[in-house]
């Protein structure tokens, strides 16, 4: 695990979060990350929504099975996509678009000092029905995931997942399939 | 656009390169990297298939519209996903885990002295039925994305494309629309 890449080592799933707010700059350094994620054709389909307040955090928390704490996170933000923005308006770019931006976002939190985890959304319909109703979402914005984020209660140690036999080499591959 | 967020600035999309070769250790950091991306459920359905050949490198550009240059690149990579391995065999989460992997795979470039670009291969059939048949490959793997990696002609300048009316403030959000 090569030094220059800590920042991407240090990415882990963090639930747990001090009482210490997430400022407005972090915030905005945050959502600058997000949306210096490629998009296709640069059609950047993506729209961020920020939880702040307490009661809101709390109901959206209840849309989303794994993400009870959601409601204790300083921060929470719902990433969406607007198909009619999407290139070619293809569901497959939205959401190629919308997981770079919120993988920009976990991966920015870290280095400003914050940790967050990734709540899926997409493609489950209840989950997406209840957010749609909670905030009156019109059709053409489709919910993607969320992340809740704040100050880490605890330290991560960094890892990757790196499995050699997720590997293959062309030519070699196709002769063996 | 705060210091400490250089890595993500400084991924840009890099499609011309040197006569220069990637190292194998370089190649080995840009799997890490790739693998520590977080996947639903942990499911890591992400397969990784390398191109070095440039005879190989010829015909999978030959597959892609917009990816001529690959051609010319010392390395591509096609990320696919395992449909019987991604969570709840959904291909929304496949995309998504891809899109994750590769996003981080791309910011692991410049940090090793790469550069890269995002080729896409998922959603169009044309492209997906031309790498199969190149590569004899199973129904079950869908062929995702493809990366062309080098050493950069030219350094890039870092940015991002924040647009603050991509952002909205719940519950005001929910009042508006």
């Amino acid at each position: 695990m090569d030094q220059a890449l800590d920042f991407i080592w240090r990415r882990r799933s963090v639930r747990e979060f001090t009482d210490a707010p997430v400022t407005e700059q972090q915030l905005q350094s945050l959502l600058e990350a997000a949306m210096a994620a490629p998009s296709a054709c640069c059609k950047d389909p993506w729209e961020f929504l920020v939880l702040r307040d307490r009661e809101t955090l709390k109901a959206v928390s209840e849309c989303l099975p794994n993400g009870h704490f959601l409601a204790k996170a300083p921060l929470g933000i719902i990433v969406c996509g607007d198909i009619r923005r999407a290139h070619s308006e293809s569901l497959s770019y939205l959401l190629q678009d919308c997981a770079a931006a919120t993988e920009n976002l976990l991966l920015a939190a870290p280095a400003l000092g914050l940790g967050a985890c990734w709540l899926g959304i997409h493609p489950r319909e209840e989950r997406i029905t209840a957010l749609r109703k909670l905030f009156r979402i019109p059709e053409n914005i489709i919910p993607f995931g969320g992340i809740a984020i704040g100050i880490p209660a605890a330290e991560p140690s960094p890892r990757t997942r790196f499995n050699p036999a997720k590997v293959h080499n062309a030519p070699e591959w196709a002769k063996q399939e």
